[in-house]
């Protein structure tokens, strides 16, 4: 069965022809799937339909989804994304994580110090503008032109601090579009539940179902007057949960896909860049579980680390298992007949018949540039957040100083304002776990690189690493929000004049890190954008663009219908849980812990509400968050996982086992408003008239 | 140029006209390639020559090789190979490990706890005793055939507890030779150096080389009259290193090589083994890492584990790169190749024409079991020394109660030994680190076999995986040496009437791991064994027995020399480094940290004798602490690694790439000369007269 489905899923991904027989899709606003969902679900959205959803639905800048869900700025997304805030706001004293957090009114909801939400207001196309820069150009002067064109074109666009506006690189450089967002960067914590209940089941039940966790969070925009922010297009809650077979639309931002990477891309992710990356991992997850035994503050600091590894673990081991197993030999034929019908036309031939082997020569290069890119100027290299502040204050100082359309593009006016908030933010770090991972990744270092590594041997002098990750932790003063403030505004003086023993590391080693990156820039990115728009134009010629573009973690709309599925063992699948199966597979103790407030609510709970449910949306991380909204633009649930087979949908969509997971909007009202009594939230997200009346 | 020698090497793995060419091969000494030395190197060891260095080479049963090199039973084996004897004679108060060892006498030496030594004394072919008790036969009755005929075979050979025999399985089935062994359980510590010199480099050097290890250490094995053992048959040191282009042979016991698997056992080693291997294994090694930061204690504690598992890692990566890389390609072919041949020729059609496809089937099903299996059955399933005493308990107690031929592998009289002397011995345990093991496997587990596994719910319980393993490691009894005793001598009676929940956990479980055994036994090996076999009677037919059979942890020669390489980047790589090199490459730190001894000796060193030194010769893990032997018989050096490209000797040997690293004669002579001033062993070593006079 999995075998004939992902045949069909490989027709898919390269025959336009089948495209309307499957929900896949992850569809940009300006190219939404109209003619599909007419034919296969006889409904049509009209415009204000599409532009309210589009509206509604937001982007949380650090890789999440959510949606305005009331008119005074309420916020709808998953716990497990506004994790980042709540072990900033929490402290050995108040555990926000393990005891959760409902703002009784407004006034006591809690500022996040570095939430940054976006939300989509228009889309330009800019193909002929970035071709006409890149024409003819290749390499670092390709590079060049393709970087200083988007900054000029972002900078042309944000008009003002409270505008964002990004060039997306659509059909792997086939299309570039202009994403002009509103930004946001005063979000405040107004509910989130305990992470026993809100990642429930914990590692082990990740990305697997029947599943019971309450991975729901809100929080509230203010505007820059200090006020909840007031806005028109929001979605209310739907009343009942979805029926099965029910048509479901998820709006989001999935972070990224590779359906159409040739199979040199996908070789190298397989047989080098995965095994490399999965193996680290793990390890960084063993030094992790270890240091979380030494107590239990030690447990609490580490937690939120530890769960974004071993999400990450579990995702790139699904994917090797794609790629190693039958979609890999679907995907290798998909391309060869591809191939095949553009050698057998002059034009198309002309126009790409010699973009795969460019592209294979590109991988070797970036191949073989992996590990000192990932050891010097991946956030792996150095894993500290300490060190990362340090590198952001040191390469502000060096790009903010360059004209805009030359700098590192997430120094660009476009980008910048994400990173500055978080440089100027107040937040703990804890110096002991700090010393343990940056130790470790020193070591790391060392072992990918070799001891005989030139960059390695001028870091590490003669020091054990641990030994000197202490010095370091110890020595620099950039767990203080204030000394990046002043190093910040002071700009490359201030920098040049520091004796800060982390600012001097990122120093130290930004010569070497700058150099690998501009060499996969020039050596790598350039002739696979290139290449890869050459591939994209002759699959415009022969197929339009009815397929969506990969994934970019910009906002998409996916459709799709409430069902269960098969697995390939035989076994069925229903469609949803019940709040009774939690209380059933809960054992008291880590990862099946229910938290005391769904202890003592049991009683008053109807065990008959559906928890969570599944879907055939099509979706990957980033859509964590993405409102579920039926036809009439209710939200009937909040997506934040897949099963286990949406993993591979990094490469192929496959209908019959891929699943969206998402918590039922019952399942939300019920735990708001008898586990956590906040009916002014309940009032707020039900009812403008009674919310009115409530105040 | 790796590309050539790949073509080379696969052409060697199947065909044997070129087999001259290389100094490829794990000779048996049954086989040994007397004409490929004739013909490459003008020499033709006699008889008396090969019988000698047949009776001083030794292994030591838990995984290692030494020889003999004095008539008093002076075993030279590496550092490395003795470090759970160090670990086990260690404590909080005296730490060999870090400070070394030195017997300043005979009766200073002290006794290994579990330290098995054999001696090949005879090889007797019984295949046809094999096929006749096995021909027709598939699944469990070919598997319970197999297993009875050998379980006779042996205990017929073994006369006496000082005689163990084995019969090994050659050519992947094709061949079944008895081994009769002289075993000897008192081996004694009479030297071993620092680890921070025996493993000069640590991790990060490990297969690599320049290097600078004395990785050697001294046993001396002592006979049943408490005495040490005389020996006619020993190999003198030589009184100079070997010179370039030098004929040198190691002598040892290779562990495992898959030279000679079919592609559909490689495929499943590459897509789905090695990589959830690697994981683990990683996860493992953060997880030792971060506990040896609690402090000095834990760190000596977790060692012996941890230089255990990193060296497993590196091994285990490199065979996944090899697979991924260019040799999987070639091997591909040339299995391609064979095949035609095969299916070209009628009456080797009939015999191996469907082998292929028969072992592919076995394979499925050996995927579809593996993760049960190595959850339940293997030495990774629980994490801990006390649950493997406790399982060896449980077992013996079962076992020891059948008929001979009947019992599992391990519990049969020819193999019981040394299973009975470790559970006597008294070793320390750490009860901390056992409880983050335990309890981190038991995680593992779960994750692996999912939650809902029976067997999973029926071992946790609704307990946290470390509160589980902290109840039985501290409530278990076995750590006693004498407990263990009085349940050994007690059998199932006592095991029956036993409390200790490390016992309980065994017995809880041993069902389900048997079950999961027999079904790999009788669904997998027996398979493999029986189309293996065929394959193997298809390339006797086609090319002789002048390919020697995949490496199975007995007794092989292997001929090469001395002579460096050259990297594929261009780098030349000479054979040998100086003394003065390992001061050059000291950092005064972990992991190039040098001994005080090696300090405090500086002075008096000769900088220009040879530390290290590279060869040709054929060897894989296992042949740790082989004798490296001139034409003379004399010791010229002592392997103890191979270089990185080795890694991939397990599926193919490259002339031009692989090599092995030794210690050179005239290291290990300074050293104990004038760093250890252990002047009476080098007496010992270098002259029985003198020897004899300094008594």
């Amino acid at each position: 069965m999995k075998y004939l489905s992902l045949v069909a899923a490989a027709a898919l991904l390269f025959g336009a022809a089948t495209t309307a027989h499957a929900d896949e899709g992850m569809f940009t606003f300006n190219n939404p799937p109209v003619k599909q969902l007419s034919e296969k679900y006889g409904f049509s959205p009209d415009k204000a339909w599409l532009d309210r959803v589009q509206l509604a639905s937001v982007r949380l800048a650090r890789g999440c989804s959510g949606s305005f869900v009331s008119k005074d700025g309420l916020v709808l997304t998953n716990q497990h994304c506004v994790r980042g805030c709540v072990e900033q706001l929490s402290s050995a004293k108040e555990d926000l994580s393990s005891k959760g957090f409902t703002a009784k009114d407004q006034a006591s909801e809690r500022k996040c110090p570095d939430v940054e939400i976006n939300q989509l207001v228009e889309i330009t196309e800019v193909t002929d503008r970035i071709t006409k820069a890149t024409e003819g150009k290749t390499g670092k002067e390709f590079a060049d032109a393709l970087k200083s064109t988007q900054a000029t074109i972002q900078k042309e666009c944000a008009t003002g601090a409270d505008i964002r506006c990004d060039v997306v690189s659509l059909y792997q450089g086939g299309r570039y579009d202009l994403y002009k967002y509103r930004r946001y960067q005063d979000a405040r914590l107004v509910f989130t539940p305990e992470v026993d209940i809100g990642m429930f089941g914990g590692d082990p039940d990740n990305f697997n179902f029947p599943r019971y966790d309450l991975d729901m969070s809100l929080l509230r925009v203010y505007g820059a007057d200090g006020k909840p922010l007031k806005v028109d297009n929001y979605l209310p809650w739907a009343k009942a949960s979805a029926a099965e077979n029910d048509l479901v639309f998820t709006s989001g931002n999935p972070g990224g896909t590779d359906r159409q990477l040739t199979m040199a891309q996908l070789y190298i992710q397989r047989d080098y860049v995965l095994p490399r990356v999965i193996a680290r991992y793990s390890e960084r997850r063993g030094i992790l579980v270890e240091f979380g035994r030494r107590g239990a503050e030690q447990k609490r600091v580490a937690e939120e680390k530890l769960l974004g590894i071993e999400n990450s673990l579990k995702v790139y081991k699904g994917r090797y298992d794609a790629l190693a197993g039958s979609l890999g030999v679907l995907k290798a034929k998909a391309e060869a007949d591809f191939r095949a019908k553009v050698d057998a036309d002059p034009n198309l031939k002309q126009m790409a018949g010699d973009a795969w082997d460019g592209i294979a020569k590109a991988v070797q290069i970036d191949r073989a540039l992996f590990d000192r890119r990932y050891m010097l100027e991946t956030a792996a290299a150095f894993d500290s957040q300490l060190f990362t502040l340090a590198r952001q204050l040191v390469r502000a100082a060096d790009e903010r100083a360059k004209p805009n359309e030359q700098r590192l593009r997430e120094y660009t006016d476009a980008a910048f304002p994400a990173i500055q908030q978080r440089l100027v933010s107040a937040f703990p770090i804890s110096n002991e776990l700090e010393i343990e991972m940056l130790g470790w990744s020193l070591a790391s270092m060392r072992a990918w690189l070799s001891p005989d590594d030139a960059t390695v041997k001028a870091v590490l002098g003669k020091d054990d690493t641990f030994d000197l990750a202490k010095k370091l932790v110890t020595g620099t003063k950039l767990g203080d929000a204030k000394v990046r403030k002043a190093l910040l505004d002071g700009g490359k003086a201030a920098i040049d004049a520091s004796k800060d023993p982390m600012i001097l590391l990122a120093k130290q080693v930004d010569a070497d890190a700058r150099a690998v990156r501009a060499k996969v820039e020039e050596e790598v990115d350039a002739p696979e954008k290139k290449f890869g728009g050459a591939i994209a134009k002759a699959r415009f010629a022969l197929e339009g663009t009815s397929t969506p573009p990969d994934a970019t973690f910009s906002p998409r709309l996916s459709y799709g219908k409430v069902t269960g599925w098969t697995e390939p063992t035989g076994k069925q699948v229903p469609y949803f849980t019940v709040t009774s199966g939690l209380y059933e597979r809960a054992t008291g103790n880590d990862p099946f812990r229910l938290p005391k407030s769904w202890l003592d609510a049991k009683a008053s709970l109807d065990g008959n509400v559906h928890m969570n449910f599944v879907t055939t949306n099509d979706i990957v991380g980033g859509n964590s968050g993405s409102p579920m909204i039926n036809q009439k633009g209710e939200v009937v649930g909040l997506a934040f996982d897949g099963n286990i087979h949406s993993i591979g949908g990094d490469y192929g969509y496959d209908a019959a086992l891929n699943r969206c997971v998402g918590v039922d909007v019952m399942a939300m009202k019920q735990a708001l408003a008898k586990v956590y009594k906040a009916e002014w939230l309940v009032r707020e997200l039900t009812g403008a008239e009674t919310r009115a009346e409530a105040r």
